[in-house]
Parts: structure tokens; sequence; C-alpha cells
């Protein structure tokens, strides 16, 4: 469904979850490759939990110039899981290239990844599938008994009210605000200064410390500006088309002490935008260059919402 | 997977089973509605049994006037599930239509129809559905129990040899040939009497009395034929679209005592093509004519493959 048919639907008085909305965009993202799309479908009837967080096509960063995409991650278990299509195994090359790939994407993350191997029976890959659920189901028994066990509560993660009660914010929250009204509501910030006549304003003081930025920068462009968030997302390339406000740009924000608090527009692979918390970010003195623009670097994945140091 | 591809993967020697074939073309077949192709997906994984067979858009005759498609079948327990998106509660009216329409279809038939109502949450969603598996395996123990249940078998639905030794062929066990050297094959009929020059005929006697012919025919027009099976597959009209030559096949026909063996040329739903065993077919006097064509009626389900008494 297209964000606006769902806007359609829910204007009409027709009610769908946001889980229901979120897993079957999801499987309807995958539908064009049939063989894995029945695999993560079964693996997610099969797991029968909708407390389990499934995303599609994480991106897992191996050196500064590589990167893999892993078909499916399970957060909550640092779990990846690749279906192999039956074309994986036609050359002994792309087999030792997966085998490669596995190396490094478990060495550097440390997380699990599991291969389903699309070539048998269907029984086959169904057992192949039932070992993964059963590992996971292991895995959830352990956290729910030592208390670590975060259930997947998408209305939650969009709920500027909720955070603001929990007072600490953080990456692996996956904190999604649906628009900057919410970013204000979370941190007591005016909604109305962030209006500039037809135009909106693209970020804010923070209420409590103006050294502190709320700033909502999207990728795709916006009166000229763009902003650029990397693969590993440590930087944001903060630019303008236009080489006059670029360099004014660079010269103003010239090793500026100002800390941006990052929530990234986004689109995620499902079709649907938020605006994702992405940590603080701070002047990055080596890479900013008149030429490129203003860089700026993560500088934590963590922050206490009112700026208190508890 | 398009059929063509499907040959090329065979070809390049990667194996994929019937009954994967089958499964996923018809998840991937569902994938634009969203919805149902999620409930779709859980019905079969939570059955989790790769010998219960599914079928979807089943035609369903309701009056002369008036046929319904539901979204799912499971023939081997004459079971038809509707998947209701939460449009399908936008009006009373609606709602009043659905429910005369699961009445017809239950009392035409004798078969039982669900419906799962996806205006509910995800958890609501998910028991639905459960209560039908619950009701499923049921069925399956009761059918095992009193040796009725036969496992869908893709490999053997479309092989000649298990057929031929099996003597009978009936509707029900919706035979499925690949091709009209197996039609030939399963009659002990000589495939070399089809070739025509570059040419391949529509027909053949059987071997065994000439009064009944194997036919092969196809909807799409081969050389200005037209056949026309009736929705109710009661009926296949005959035709051509020149009137000289349709009005000699008539005359030629006129009142003929000839039974039709009938493999009709069949697209599935999912772009498999076969034969497919329709019945036993003779002349219908009432309703041939000779500006309509020739029209033969089904007068069997049932056969014996070497026309023997039992």
């Amino acid at each position: 469904m297209k964000e606006e048919e769902i806007k359609e639907q829910e204007e009409s008085g027709i009610f769908i979850s946001e889980k229901t909305k979120y897993i079957t965009s999801f499987f309807e993202k995958t539908s064009k490759k049939k063989i894995e799309n029945y695999c993560l479908t079964r693996l997610w009837h099969r797991l029968d939990n909708d407390e389990i967080k499934i995303i599609p096509q994480q991106y897992v960063n191996i050196n500064p110039e590589k990167y893999a995409l892993t078909d499916v991650y399970l957060p909550q278990f640092k779990i990846h899981i690749e279906v192999n299509e039956p074309a994986h195994y036609l050359s002994q090359v792309k087999i030792e290239e997966d085998k490669l790939r596995k190396f490094e994407i478990e060495n550097q993350t440390g997380h699990k990844l599991y291969t389903i191997d699309c070539r048998k029976e269907l029984s086959q890959i169904h057992q192949q599938i039932d070992t993964i659920v059963s590992e996971i189901n292991d895995r959830i028994s352990e956290q729910k008994s030592n208390g670590t066990f975060k259930p997947w509560q998408p209305d939650i993660e969009k709920n500027p009210d909720y955070w603001k009660q929990k007072k600490v914010i953080s990456l692996e929250d996956e904190i999604s605000l649906t628009n900057i009204e919410d970013i204000c509501k979370l941190f007591n910030a005016d909604f109305n200064k962030t209006k500039r006549g037809f135009l909106r304003r693209g970020a804010l003081v923070h209420p409590k410390n103006s050294n502190y930025l709320l700033w909502w920068p999207a990728e795709r462009a916006r009166q000229g500006w763009h902003n650029k968030l990397s693969q590993d997302e440590f930087t944001i390339t903060e630019t303008h088309e236009d080489e006059d406000k670029r360099k004014k740009h660079f010269h103003d924000y010239y090793n500026t002490g100002q800390i941006r608090i990052v929530f990234f527009h986004n689109k995620d692979i499902l079709g649907l935008t938020s605006y994702k918390f992405k940590g603080l970010y701070s002047y990055d003195s080596e890479q900013s260059k008149p030429e490129i623009g203003t860089v700026w670097k993560r500088i934590s994945v963590k922050m206490s919402i009112q700026l208190e140091d508890d």
C-alpha cells in the first residue's frame, strides 16, 4: 500500500494496525524474489510472534571501502539471514564469494549469519528455516529469563510522549518520528518557530541550550541544499548546489562548536517516511572543505532529551 | 518465475521441485493484495504440511447466470477461504452482499466457506487463521483414520505412467499432463500419428475403439478453430472463424455418436501450461447449430483408460 492509500484508508475510518502495515509491506517488497519471499514468510509465520522485529536489506559495514546488504536482519537477536536461490550455487567462484562474505559479516559485526540453501526439496528448505526458528526461540527464552528482551513495538518507536517520559533516547531504540511536530514535542520545542511563511525551517535550537540544534535533514534536495548521510552513518555532508551559498555556509560554520541532534528524513525500504534518530553530530574539521561543504561527524549514539547529566 | 525461466534453470542443472515452483508462484500471484497475501502465507506455513493442495481463485457455479471466484480453495477438504480486506466492511450493502455470497456458495456446493476479517489487530487476524488451521488439521486426522486422505502430489498429477497403472482416471484426480506426447502415452496411442507435416493434429482416435477420440482442444484460436469451455465445464463449443468451414464441420458431425476424451489445454492461474483431463463429452443435439458450431456436453467425469468395464 502506498502512503497515500494508507492515509486514505485511515481517513475513511478503516483501521489497519501498525504491525499489519509493516509486515504486509515487508512481504510485498520481497514478492518478486519468489523463493526468498517464501522463506521469509515461512520464517515469520513459524516464529508466530509479533514481538519480533524483522528488517529487510540490512546494511553491514565490512570495511571503509566495502559493505553488504543482508536479506533479513533480526535486531533483537543480532541475526542476519541470507536466502540463497539456486543460482547462488552455479559456480565455484560464487560459492567461495558467499563464504567469504559470511565470514566478513560475522567477523565485523559479531552477529550471526544464517544461510538458507534453496536448491533442495521443499521439505528440506522447511527444515533449514525451522532450525533458525528454534535458535531464535531459544534466544527469546534466554532474554526473557534475564530480562533483556525488548519486544517490537512500532507504535512506541514513533510516539514522542513515550520517549519524553523515558528521558533518554538512543540509536538502538530505532526511534522514527512521524513529522517535525513530533520532534518538537519530544524536546519541548515550540513547533510554531519552525514555520517561516510558507516555508519550514530545517532546524531549531534546543530550548534548554542554544549550542544544540534539532536538525531534520533530508537526502533529497530542498531549495538547493543537499545532505548526504554516509553509508556507515558516521558522517553527514551538508552542502549547497550554488557555489556562493556553499562557501558562505562553510565559512559561517567554520570550526563551530555546535552540536546537532539529528533526525534524518527517511523513506524506509517499505516506502514509509519518517524522521529517524541518528545520534549527535559535531563539526568535522578534517573533512569539511569549502568545495565539499560542511561535514558533521557522529559523536554519540545516545542522549538525554533535556540535556541533563542522568 | 516465468515458464521460460523455469526451463532455463532446469537446463542449467538447477533443481527446483514441483511443489516449490507451485507454492512460490502462488504467493507471488497474490502478492499485490498485501493483506490477502499475508493471510495465505500464514495459512500455508501454519498448516506446515506439504501434502495439502491449495488453489487460488476457485470458480464456483452459483446458478446458470451467476458464478463466484473464491480467494482460496482446499479441494481435499472442500473448504473455501475469503480474505476480506478492511474495504469489505465500508458499507452495509457490501456486508450484506458478502453474506449472501457466502450463503449461496455453501448452499450450492455443500462446501464450507471461511471468511477472514482483516479489520482487526494482527494478533486477531492470526487467531482467525489459526481456527481454520485447526479445523483443517481435524479433517486430515479424520481422513487419515478412515483411509480417504489423498495427499497433494503434483509430480503424480502430471505423470502418465502413474495413471496408466491406475487404469481409471477421474476429474477429481486433477490430472494435468505436460504435453500431447504424454496424452498418447497414457492411452497407448501412437504419438507419431499426431504429426502432420509441420502441423500437429488436434485429436487422435483411441487405439482400442475408433468411436472414442482423444481430443486436446485449446481456448486460444488455432488455424481459425475456436474451442470454448463453458464456465461450469458442462459444454465445449467447437467452431471456426470462417463461415464455410464452420458449416462444413457442423454437417460432418451432425448427430455423431462420437465420444470425446477431453484434455483441455490449460494455462493455470500461475502461468504454467498443461493439458487437463475434463471428462468425456458427446454431441449435444439441442445446442449445436450451424451458426454457433458443434456443441459437446459432458457425459462422464470418470473413465477406464483402456475402455474396459472395470
